[in-house]
């Protein structure tokens, strides 16, 4: 495919924040928006051109929606995997391609996935039954994380187990669905590579930020990450494998544990994207969102340069509510246009340029 | 009215690049944009949450328009003075007020009062007439550029003129409608001062960018500007007399001729973002468009720290589809999805950094 004329459409499934700031990119580049989301008005649909409303399995809106893009994305990982393939038999074309989707969708077939393209990550059991947890529990040292295998996100569908827990009664809280269980890694930070691959195969790495969770939800990334670059290299060398290995084109991000010796386990992944990239439009030269686009319509990658040292903090529930002035005269803020600000929900966030890069 | 929460609604008269890229500004910040135009899909209209679409007379949509947002702005200055005052008198806020749309739509009103606040201009005359235009010539030196004392931009609406050419011709060319001559101004550069004025009337002035026109046409705009602070500080000033004195809430631009002796000579302003600070997003801790929409939703102004040294080339026509990697790598493009790249039209612009500032 040539670049994309200015003027073509760019469809994206999902309509959340990241759908809302990937096509407000793809505006400035020029291009018209169409959302596709079964939601009645979501934060993408309000600044762009189209909203085909449906649900993912609705073929006729589908099929009008691939008739009317040029290109097409996704801005979140749980997009049913049969839904791109229906569009991709329609002709559309679809970047990234549905093996990324399909691969990051399950936890187990991640894992394993990672390990094979040589991507070290902690210790995993597949769980099934709770017999195959006691197992696991056993084989992990006493101490995991049950996690079901699909669909969970900021740590919905886990639970912290340890051996003398009611393991019946935590598998039950997951749903008793096919799950994995995951060991305690003692990390010394976690960090997360945001990586950009092109239709040629290029790669642009924004520098890897140091990210704190808390209750499972991303609070701040934070860049430069303070460690070395012997460990930066290495992490962007897995980030590069893996989007070579995917076939990706657009961005994704590798989520990684960084042990006290160096070593870096991957975590996961997530094929779009991501939220700890959120402080690369005020930090480089080139933000997440245009580079995502950029590869998606066939244009070159932008320059990737870190020029701030940052810090991005999410704002969760009513915190996005504060007043403006409260956030400080140099935050750069960004809000979601979401209605309902519930306990946890990710509302916004804002950006701290605490220096020159 | 106190800062306005996000999640309201900022409606925006006018649907062109000027509105698009405010409308962005706004949808980051969290607002929904509501557009009112009379066009079919004007860009504005295609990152926007809703387009109200309607002539400038058309009450009864203006109406429905003013109950849905919670405060109104408008992206260019051509909007009839009596749009905004039915607004007003449903009980809208539009922001800034008629008072700088009314001044900067007619030239003979907006020289005059500039004058009156103290803001040196060129010579002018008012031409009603052949008659007036013969004595207006020989009054301004024998040399001058008619210009119709509305409705011109882009260079529309002008002829320049010599004392032998064929003066009612030339008075017929622009319509022999109400008009001004304006001598020729010797000047060495021209600048502008984009400067934004919030609710309680705390104003930031951006760096005065030196521009470059070409057929009446703005091609670049480059900052610094290489002025002495001197007459950089002279400029703001000039700047900040003319938002204080029209009561300006919101972004406006002084543009000024730069004499070889270090005069300053206003040409004329806008009440609006403007083009020779299109390169603010790129080049500031805030662009312009974001300052316009924090200053009439009731935030406190963004830092304005020029960070990089940059250089604006508006794209004109088929320009625009020049592929993307023709630009250069450290190009950041914007493009306004326009459909027809008429000769001359402006179809996007470009930013380069080129330094540190």
């Amino acid at each position: 495919m040539s670049p994309l004329p200015a003027g073509s459409v760019i469809g994206i499934l999902g309509g959340g924040q990241l759908g809302r700031m990937i096509g407000s990119a793809a505006a400035r580049l020029g291009f018209d928006v169409h959302i596709y989301a079964p939601d009645d008005s979501p934060p993408a649909a309000r600044v762009a051109a189209l909203h085909w409303q449906g649900t993912y399995d609705d073929r006729d809106t589908l099929r009008q929606f691939a008739e009317s893009c040029d290109v097409i994305t996704y801005e979140f990982e749980n997009i049913p995997v049969e839904t791109v393939e229906f569009l991709v038999s329609l002709g559309a074309t679809v970047r990234p391609s549905a093996k990324s989707l399909e691969t990051s969708q399950d936890r187990l077939t991640e894992k394993r996935f990672l390990n094979e393209i040589g991507i070290e990550t902690g210790a995993y059991e597949a769980v099934d039954t709770v017999s195959d947890l006691e197992t696991a529990l056993e084989a992990l040292g006493a101490r995991g994380i049950l996690k079901t295998r699909r669909e969970g996100y900021d740590g919905k569908g886990q639970v912290r187990l340890k051996t003398r827990d009611d393991l019946a009664a935590a598998f039950d809280a997951i749903g008793a669905v096919p799950a994995i269980l995951e060991a305690f890694v003692p990390f010394e930070r976690e960090i997360s590579v945001v990586i950009a691959r092109d239709a040629d195969g290029n790669m642009a790495a924004f520098d890897p930020s140091m990210n704190d969770h808390s209750g499972g939800i991303l609070r701040t990334s934070i860049a430069p990450s303070g460690l070395s670059d012997t460990i930066i290299a290495k992490a962007v060398s897995m980030g590069e494998t893996l989007a070579r290995e995917t076939g990706h084109i657009g961005v994704l991000a590798l989520e990684l544990f960084v042990l006290e010796d160096g070593t870096l386990l991957a975590n996961e992944f997530a094929p779009r994207v991501h939220n700890s990239g959120h402080w690369t439009p005020e930090g480089c030269l080139t933000g997440q969102f245009e580079q995502h686009v950029r590869a998606v319509a066939g244009w070159p990658l932008g320059p990737v340069t870190r020029v701030f040292d940052v810090e991005m903090q999410n704002l969760l529930g009513e915190e996005a509510l504060a007043p403006p002035e409260s956030f400080g005269a140099d935050a750069v803020v960004t809000l979601y246009g979401k209605r309902d600000a519930k306990p946890g929900r990710k509302m916004g966030h804002v950006v701290r340029r605490t220096g020159r890069a």
